[in-house]
């Protein structure tokens, strides 16, 4: 038997079915359908806005990263709780555009903008969160050709990185922003040419469970940002933080208490140096938000024994859950929470089982050696933290299947 | 500097431009209109049949896997070219039955196929190959509403595997067919239920590059088909002896070569015992005929520096490359072959560079470190050994992106 992650706390049962924002499993799978299916329940989505709302000092902005789950009807319904998207294409750009956020509040970061995208953020009045000195180069030029002011902040390669991040974005030789040296200069030269310069970005990591981590590297980020605004000799409007919240995935992670960095960051702005004095602070995450009120249902087509081990086959798989498998960004395979939707809380078989999808390939596994109740064909498997980096960071249409429904609950 | 895998040998340049089925990789972008793009020539795919038809016995068929590339018109030639299509869903089964494939000649294998996959195939009169014995019940069950006879072959989990293979798909406990031990009692059950028992489909691994080890594999797999056969009193009509035959991916890999596999084949197919007399025998290979078909082109965006670290910043990425990122199955990342196609030959730089697609996440790594000659923005970057697990094995919608192009030229 292998451990599985924690199953988050928002979910229980009545009378054994998995329920999902107050809704029974098995009658969400009839609503979609058909399994396999995603289904987000906005209540959590809320409750972490809350959540945040309550730690976080009120002079922090909330933005979402829309990459973490694009989900149209999601987008709409956090334009109205949160204060900025971050996007990172000219299709992301397009959906928070109609999702009715404001462009005023939209930030467009990502190493590789193509001229179209850039004159799409350009044209719409949005941020560019500047890469490189030939990112810069290249929107100078357009938006000097549509005749506009281009809103332009620049994105900077930290010296440091967010100790135990899932994902370092700073720190050494990086592909992301102008490293920290370069950066006022950058700064400098786009006020120069006329732009309405935003201020910095500076995105350390993602991914991390240690509040303390994450509070040191605010900390610096704000020293940061206030040496490079002195160097410019200006105030930024705004100050993006990034993001790093994670999230309990796997065996023994402990949910992330952000509490205690709300605490420090409210003393960190009491005691602001001059130089940002009047800037605007904002915290940027995606996961965070959505990635617990994601379940992914898929349903039980076989159960058979192989060399006295146990598989549990899914008409579901990698290819709509690629990080439950393992295969998307991880060095060592470990089990992402999962449960028997319609026998959920069930006392557990005796015997763990190996839960693989549908696909006929070996790296199609969801679960290795997992503890459940005992499972039959027909029986519903839900696998949590579905809410981000499921749907679109997966391979669709690898091997032919149909796309997974997606509901959005209350 | 990291290596890179070689560049497959078909590919050269005229006045430093890369050709792919000698049409200059800048045209065929103008032709697709964009980066990023896939081109598959079919000359190359043609050469591979050729190569395995001179060198495979003629009493071998040799059997297209769907799953490396379902792009409708290399299909549609490749039903032209081979004896069958192995599909791994329904939408494979209804894409080889669109190329005009022959269903007798389809074989549908897949550990977890749904009941309307099920009755679709038997509709179609295509083969399943039967991961277990619920399956067959199901099958059977569906075969006796339509009023059909079912073609069901038995999918065999064999007790050994393929040594070196990228891809384990036998040997020990696996989702794959059923243990050899119980195979023949499932192909008498489904015999005694009055199905066209179509014989066995043993597939012990992938990706491999030894012949030595898939002669050994190929040698067990008909001593185990014919110890079966015996089993069961009956000669099998088709031994499908699975596939395995690999690519040169990475650093310090060679080139498979399949003669001795046709010479070993000969010998084995002279020397067989009596129960196989009869039997057909076919080969099933996706990757190995398609794989070096295919070529991945990129634009650069953007060339920039970081701590004294050059990154090439691309159009492309993991969105449509994900295997050359590493986060496919591998554990190790390394780099495919890739070069500058519009400097294709020219005298490498000083300097090593990193390639990265354009999505902001640092797992969007298509080039560790890697020697190139020098490159500029606007340059176009090829990644090799794109026609097999690429374009459908990608998780295509992550970050917004437009899909890429695909041609087929030839």
């Amino acid at each position: 038997m292998k451990p599985m992650g924690p199953i988050p706390t928002w979910f229980a049962a009545e009378e054994g079915m998995l329920l999902i924002g107050g809704c029974g499993a098995a009658s969400l799978v009839d609503e979609a359908g058909d399994t396999p299916l995603f289904v987000y329940d906005m209540g959590i989505v809320e409750a972490q806005v809350r959540r945040f709302r309550e730690a976080i000092p009120a002079a922090v902005a909330l933005h979402y990263a829309i990459k973490a789950n694009p989900f149209p009807s999601l987008l709409a319904r956090l334009a109205a709780l949160v204060d900025g998207f971050d996007v990172a294409s000219g299709g992301e750009l397009a959906r928070a555009l109609q999702a009715g956020v404001d462009p005023a509040h939209v930030s467009f970061a990502g190493p590789g903008k193509r001229d179209d995208e850039l004159e799409a953020a350009i044209h719409a009045g949005v941020t560019l969160n500047l890469e490189s000195e030939g990112e810069a180069r290249r929107a100078l030029a357009i938006a000097d050709r549509l005749g506009r002011t281009p809103r332009l902040a620049v994105r900077v390669n930290p010296d440091f990185d967010l100790k135990g991040a899932g994902m370092r974005m700073g720190g050494g030789a990086k592909p992301f922003g102008v490293d920290a040296e370069r950066a006022a200069a950058l700064a400098k030269s786009v006020i120069g040419a006329g732009a309405d310069w935003r201020g910095w970005h500076i995105f350390a990591g993602s991914q991390n469970l240690d509040p303390l981590a994450i509070i040191e590297t605010q900390a610096a980020t704000i020293a940061l940002a206030a040496r490079l605004s002195e160097e410019v000799d200006a105030s930024p409007p705004l100050v993006n933080l990034g993001g790093g919240f994670g999230l309990a995935y796997f065996p023994g992670d402990e949910r992330l208490d952000i509490r205690p960095i709300g605490v420090a960051l409210d003393s960190a702005l009491e005691a602001l140096p001059d130089v940002l004095q009047g800037s605007a602070f904002a915290l940027e995450l995606g996961r965070w938000l959505v990635g617990e009120a994601g379940v992914y249902l898929t349903r039980v087509i076989d159960v058979k024994k192989s060399q006295g081990e146990t598989f549990v086959v899914v008409d579901g798989g990698l290819h709509h859950q690629l990080a439950a498998s393992g295969n998307f960004g991880t060095v060592v395979r470990r089990n992402y929470p999962m449960a028997v939707a319609n026998r959920f809380g069930a006392a557990l078989a005796e015997e763990a089982v190996t839960v693989v999808g549908c696909l006929c390939t070996p790296i199609d596994r969801l679960g290795d050696r997992v503890a459940l109740p005992p499972v039959a064909e027909g029986d519903l498997i839900a696998i949590f933290l579905a809410g981000a980096y499921g749907a679109t960071a997966s391979p669709a249409a690898f091997l032919g299947h149909p796309s997974p429904a997606e509901l959005l609950l209350g």
